[in-house]
């Protein structure tokens, strides 16, 4: 199986990219090959040319970079040799089987729409996030900022979306799935909430426990928590700077700890017709490393075949 | 100066409302007289009567409560001998400065509209929260749950509130505004939050500062934070968690301690003609302690009339 690194993509790359896939290489060895796509000067001599099995690296050119700051949509188009756009038409192609990359979120959601395109029937893809949970186990949260503004069947559907994921990814044989709201009660909320709530409640292929509160995200209620991209990315950001003051006033703890991006590696994108994840923008080698494995567990996973049949319906 | 306490108020009501008025006469000795309303019965027996100065507690009857799960509504308009209904009987008719209640949230805002009523001029009232900042100040959040759904129109409000709350009660000599939304940049978020922006930035009372993110809730970019319903409500509530997580942990620390909501007593009513006060469902005698001289402070601010004055034109 090969999975591909855009060796470009993140504020400290190529360095931290190539510094991730040595890892990742290390814990796939036998299992993937990584493809690493990039800029021939700056990638080409980091690669290690002794240690690791022949084979573990592949190295694909892409000439450009598409920058954090550039318009997504029209950079994505006019940086047709760009390691995001390359990286997209290997997966599409069909010649890699996961996508990663660190570089703009923007350009990486441009891309599954335009190149990779949406899962027919699925209305909006979702980037999921995991939470860790007082449990121990990790949950989901989706959307975490892909659709700012939703429909009630577009939350319905990340509901499905999620549950898929925890199920077939993350091994979890019942995903509950909860509907993110401003109180427990089934009349409560937003016109969007209420809507949806109904919607979910009804849907048989999933297993949908009511509505959460802000105080839910960690507990055991739901593995899946649904919601709007604008929520999903104020809570994910908030929880962050919460795992980020916890870490510089040196309070360590094993729950909080897993809060740390790094150790989860990145963001896939639900509801595409193949493999792509969204790394955090200062991947660091450790979360480069993490979010190939990832891709692999997604790729290995049959994930996007069990999408592609639920909505096939 | 009459601060006035519903004493049927909250899950550990009366004995703890009693005990959290006995803790703020002593601080508000000289100042204020607190009013305890509710079933004679139940509270004039838990009364102190030595110990106090003389006139430091007033006792009004009120022979009804409204209990947590009832309709809020029905339950204020059915209920006119309840001790929220008593309350604002009193705070209307000004024989009180303040009034704080631990009790149903929906009837201490329906209490609010009906029979305070909003100022004229404020399109719809809000419920503002402390938010404790790195650098030792605290900031506010609102709306914290009175408005799931808004106007862009009241999220201008939201921050107009918020900045004259900040100067004439928190002292803060120039306020900061900041809308919550998924990015910084002007263009980002939903339609909502593209168009508040657009009215917040020309805003003369307020300092604008532009979008926040959900990592910015803690710093100091911004001492009132703007945002609906929905977004706040579950924001406080997940920071609440993060609190009660972390004391059950036992980590301490000068900045998580004061996320406790018992030191900070409640959330003003923000918006209508007089002083209100939402205590905390499980509001501990500290808690209704702080609450009272809360609702001290404000009253004592004369926000009210700033904010009239604010919207008189």
């Amino acid at each position: 199986m090969k999975i591909a690194l855009d060796a470009m993509g993140g504020d400290f790359a190529p360095q931290a990219a190539v510094a991730g896939a040595l890892l990742a290489a290390e814990r796939l060895a036998g299992k993937a090959t990584i493809v690493l796509i990039g800029q021939e000067d700056a990638v080409r001599p980091l690669l290690p040319t002794t240690g690791f099995a022949p084979g573990a690296f592949e190295f694909v050119p892409a000439s450009q970079v598409i920058e954090m700051g550039e318009h997504p949509t029209k950079a994505y188009q006019q940086k047709q040799d760009s390691s995001i756009a390359v990286g997209y038409r290997l997966l599409h192609s069909g010649e890699v089987e996961a996508f990663c990359s660190a570089g703009s979120t923007g350009a990486m959601l441009v891309g599954a729409m335009f190149t990779v395109k949406t899962v027919p029937g699925v209305l909006r893809p979702a980037i999921a996030n995991f939470v860790p949970k007082l449990n121990g186990e990790f949950g989901i949260l989706l959307d975490v900022g892909a659709n700012a503004e939703c429909k009630p069947e577009m939350l319905e559907q990340f509901g499905e979306l999620g549950s898929l994921y925890a199920q077939y990814v993350l091994g979890v044989a019942h995903p509950r799935v909860g509907l993110m709201n401003l109180g427990e009660e089934e009349g409560k909320g937003t016109a969007l909430t209420q809507a949806a709530h109904q919607l979910l409640k009804i849907n048989p292929h999933i297993d949908f426990v009511g509505n959460l509160e802000g105080r839910d995200l960690f507990n055991g209620k739901a593995h899946v928590v649904v919601c709007d991209g604008f929520t999903g990315n104020i809570l994910l950001k908030m929880a962050e700077s919460v795992y980020e003051i916890l870490a510089e006033k040196n309070m360590h703890d094993p729950f909080f700890d897993r809060f740390n991006y790094e150790a989860i590696g990145g963001s896939p994108i639900l509801g595409i017709n193949d493999n792509a994840i969204i790394g955090h923008g200062r991947s660091t080698p450790m979360a480069v490393g993490n979010m190939l494995v990832q891709g692999y567990n997604m790729a290995a996973s049959g994930i996007v075949d069990q999408i592609k049949a639920t909505f096939k319906s």
